[in-house]
């Protein structure tokens, strides 16, 4: 296989920056069938652990699972509203958090740790790979779903012992990610909790150290 | 921002398409500073709960180092392998599963669960969500790096608390991946362990499911 040319180096890194974790711009837009394949296989083309591929993906278009699954957040959300205070919980109840309800697709992303696929390789030191890869099938679908025009948003805030539930997930599995999948009105410039002022975006040299720890001077390779 | 093109839309496909697991193609030619820098800011462009961005990157090119965590791999890879036995036993031992010197660059990746930024947004439900946007990092990096002819190999089989101490990582953060980078002779159509008879590539559809587990015919959108 050949080397990307300069064109195709500026997609992918288009890509990457133009991602946005998508809450308030869904429009109602069916999204293809095959549109929705494509996406899906991305994420199955992930890299997994000794190519253990543990991941599962639940479709979810059903307005009335989505309605269920709706009522769940927004009764997680009211209980995590309760550590903020002053400006900052006034910050919180401005912010849109999931858009379960907007988006006609919602996705469900499960981890299998222990499918027998790969054989264990790569497992035995330590077993959160198998999470690890699932997340990694998570942000290929991400990327892939922003050069299909679709956003992604990714909805933490669930009681997932009961979506577990609403969904018919094995105990057996690990839940992942739920995503909200649809097209948008637009993909801001920004993230949402940069625009909205919750956070900013750090230096990427802090968090870059050379050799060892700590260490934020660019050492000679040696 | 605008839809993507046709081109740009094939080429963001191609990266996770041809993206591989590198263990033995890797080239010792150096990897420019600009290169490193571009693949480190796409992982820093990643996706994170909160706005956290809970990363730390550790680019590890001196040598005495990387051969310290050579050792340490290849300790851990002994003890992993004694769970094998028979042709898988001799197919695991033909397995080459780590370039750590032979690649150039190293960059080990954490994850502070507890990093203020973000302020716990989203994090209460799941704790788990911090390592899940590191991993996202990692993905954003490799596919990155595929773009730029980059090969990366993601290492699992190590002592961690001994990688900790060679590298003077806190105890406070999570070691999530240590990845080897390098340029490489090839990309390889399949993954490696595919090609090796070690594990096939699944059926997207039997791990597709439609508003409930278990469903797999595709329901009408509802």
């Amino acid at each position: 296989m050949t080397g990307f040319t300069d064109d195709e180096r500026r997609a992918v890194y288009r890509a990457i920056y133009e991602r946005r974790d998508v809450r308030s711009h869904f429009l109602p837009d069916p999204v293809p069938d095959e549109v929705l394949s494509r996406i899906l296989d991305a994420a199955h083309h992930a890299p997994s652990v000794g190519f253990m591929q543990p991941w599962d993906f639940i479709v979810v278009r059903d307005a009335s699972v989505r309605r269920s699954i709706h009522a769940n957040f927004e009764c997680a959300g009211k209980r995590a509203a309760e550590v903020y205070q002053g400006e900052q919980r006034k910050l919180y109840d401005g912010l849109k958090l999931a858009g379960i309800l907007d988006a006609p697709v919602n996705i469900c992303i499960t981890c299998d740790p222990d499918r027998a696929k790969g054989s264990g390789l790569g497992r035995q030191t330590d077993p959160s790979v198998a999470l690890y890869s699932t997340v990694c099938a998570v942000q290929n679908l991400w990327l892939a779903a922003r050069a299909e025009s679709l956003g992604v948003g990714w909805v933490s805030i669930l009681d997932f012992d009961q979506l577990r539930q609403t969904l018919g997930i094995p105990q057996a599995l690990t839940l992942v990610a739920y995503l909200c999948v649809g097209y948008v009105s637009e993909f801001r410039p920004r993230p949402d909790l940069e625009e909205k002022g919750w956070e900013t975006r750090g230096d990427l040299a802090s968090v870059t150290h050379f050799d060892k720890f700590g260490v934020h001077e660019r050492t000679q390779p040696g």
